[in-house]
């Protein structure tokens, strides 16, 4: 006799969607961060928010009814500032203000949906699936163009007063320092994110001309010289930009002493661009933070580079959808909208 | 007829011990954290932690017995690091290592007890009953011969993955700088703390005899300065102590802006002998933090100072242990210890 067909059991997948200034990615995940489907189209800015929310919706729809099992959450990761309402304070790279995407997107797809800043949903992905899998306590640094991350502590991804928590790349590294391009003087990101590696090495070139000279012949002129020329010119050999990659390996495992004493976590995830074109950072802040940490948060911490690419911020949507649709009650769908924002 | 009697509402009371290297402090907490009956005895450290452990249990069921009202909860504040099994790891005061203090407690006390760090504690205080009443988002600071914090974050106060989470002292606010207690250069403590503001105003009054004049002759020699005798040459206008003043102002300022970025709190509370002593730095570092933290986050940050005073730690420990009681499962009186120090 033949065994009983049993049904399949249900795939538990996910929508995530990450929702930038050039692209609009629609991910569908399933529950071990596998990107299962994705779709993506150029993010068309120009013609406002209310357009950019009904690509969504259709691109969200259609993955909806092409899934072949029932989807559990959704959730949609923003390249901006998002508050605990799901509203999009401000996105610069979409030129959003005070966007209710959460409220929209509820209200036009009748479902609940998670809406949140993109680093912190690249975050939620290097925990849910990536380095920090099965973890209680883990920070994520991304250092690219700037420097953003977010922290899990105690089991629980922490949101802050005004869903802000985890602006690392803004702590005080060298108290007045330079400029950064927030407010601050001296920090972090003001030493260690692309930009300001760029800097750096350019007011080096200046103040060493002879030094500098490799670095100016790579970049065609002193202004022109960007982190990318540094990492070509220590590949060269070049002394100038050797010291400056160290220079930052230093600063950043400064960072990562304040990180390891004030927040205890088991390990520390190291991403983003500026660490996949200086992964010696990792190595050289490490020895930094081993030798200069308090003992006790140093017995257990890790410092590892960050597992996954640039599907990351989708995928991390789609984990957090899951997780935080079970913690928020089912609600109606919105009628009106709740911001000054106009409905489409 | 006469209204009949009803039973008083239980009191719920809860006890909170302080151990430290001098005292042991146990108070009787009601609900709202008013100590309604406290008893104090000096520590005899040099007998060693099996017989301080036995005053304490002395104390405690002394004070259980003397209760009028069901106790609920004990917890036990203790001046060293104390792990998630309550063990103290290290406590310098008391000259304890790798003392199973909850265990022993429990198996003596046959009831549960919450065992937490007297910075903690004083934080828990702050948090349930003082400057942090009702508040989702805090973080305290308290400056004084060190500096040690806590974090309240979504609701919750944070451990950390060895129980050490909020050693905000030991943050670096400015790489490469002054030489700190614990291995790291330039740490937060090692310029707003009791004995690096007396280090610096050593170092100001070395560098500049004439302006340091007063701070020498109030203090007898330049060797001689501490942190109280800039404080009573302030009040007397001296331009040194009062540039000092400032100074630790603005890098106090330049640590909360750290904080607020970093940790996105609705209040931050000051307290600890040195706010006690220059509670101008309060404002001093609040205009700094003002001026240049992220403005997401600096829209709800209130910068305040301490409520409570000298009992925090017993009051906050018996706040803890109402708490955290509640979370973690009834459990058998321990036989035997578990650590490598021998039973009494």
């Amino acid at each position: 006799m033949a065994e009983p067909q049993l049904p399949e059991p249900p795939a538990h997948l996910a929508l995530g969607v990450d929702v930038g200034g050039t692209k609009i990615e629609v991910s569908l995940v399933d529950v071990n961060g596998r990107v299962v489907r994705a779709q993506r189209q150029a993010t068309d800015a120009v013609r406002g928010p209310a357009h950019v929310i009904g690509e969504v919706v259709a691109l969200v729809d259609e993955a909806l009814h092409r899934a072949d099992a029932a989807v559990d959450a959704v959730g949609v990761a923003v390249a901006g500032q998002v508050d605990a309402q799901g509203t999009v304070r401000g996105a610069p790279n979409l030129e959003w203000t005070d966007v209710p995407l959460r409220d929209e997107l509820e209200r036009r797809l009748a479902r609940p949906i998670v809406v949140l800043n993109d680093v912190r949903a690249a975050a939620w992905a290097e925990w849910y699936h990536g380095a920090g899998r099965g973890m209680r306590d883990v920070v994520v640094l991304f250092l690219g163009t700037g420097i953003g991350g977010a922290a899990v502590t105690d089991g629980e991804m922490l949101d802050g007063a005004t869903n802000t928590h985890g602006e690392f790349g803004h702590t005080t590294l060298v108290a007045g320092g330079r400029q950064c391009h927030c407010r601050n003087r001296g920090c972090l990101e003001a030493y260690c994110a692309g930009w300001s590696i760029a800097e750096r090495a350019q007011d080096a070139a200046r103040a060493d001309p002879e030094g500098g000279a490799a670095l100016v012949r790579l970049a065609g002129s002193v202004d022109q010289i960007t982190s990318g020329t540094v990492a070509a010119a220590r590949t060269l050999g070049d002394r100038l930009a050797l010291a400056l990659v160290r220079e930052t390996g230093e600063l950043l495992g400064a960072a990562l002493v304040s990180v390891i004493n004030a927040l205890n976590p088991q390990r520390i995830i190291l991403g983003g661009g500026v660490m996949d074109g200086f992964p010696e950072l990792r190595e050289l802040a490490e020895a930094v933070a081993r030798a200069q940490a308090l003992p006790a948060p140093l017995e257990v911490v890790e410092i590892v580079p960050a597992a996954l690419g640039n599907h990351a911020p989708a995928v991390g949507a789609a984990a957090a959808a899951r997780r935080l649709r079970a913690l928020r009650p089912p609600r109606e769908p919105v009628r009106g909208t709740a911001g000054p924002w106009p409905a489409p």
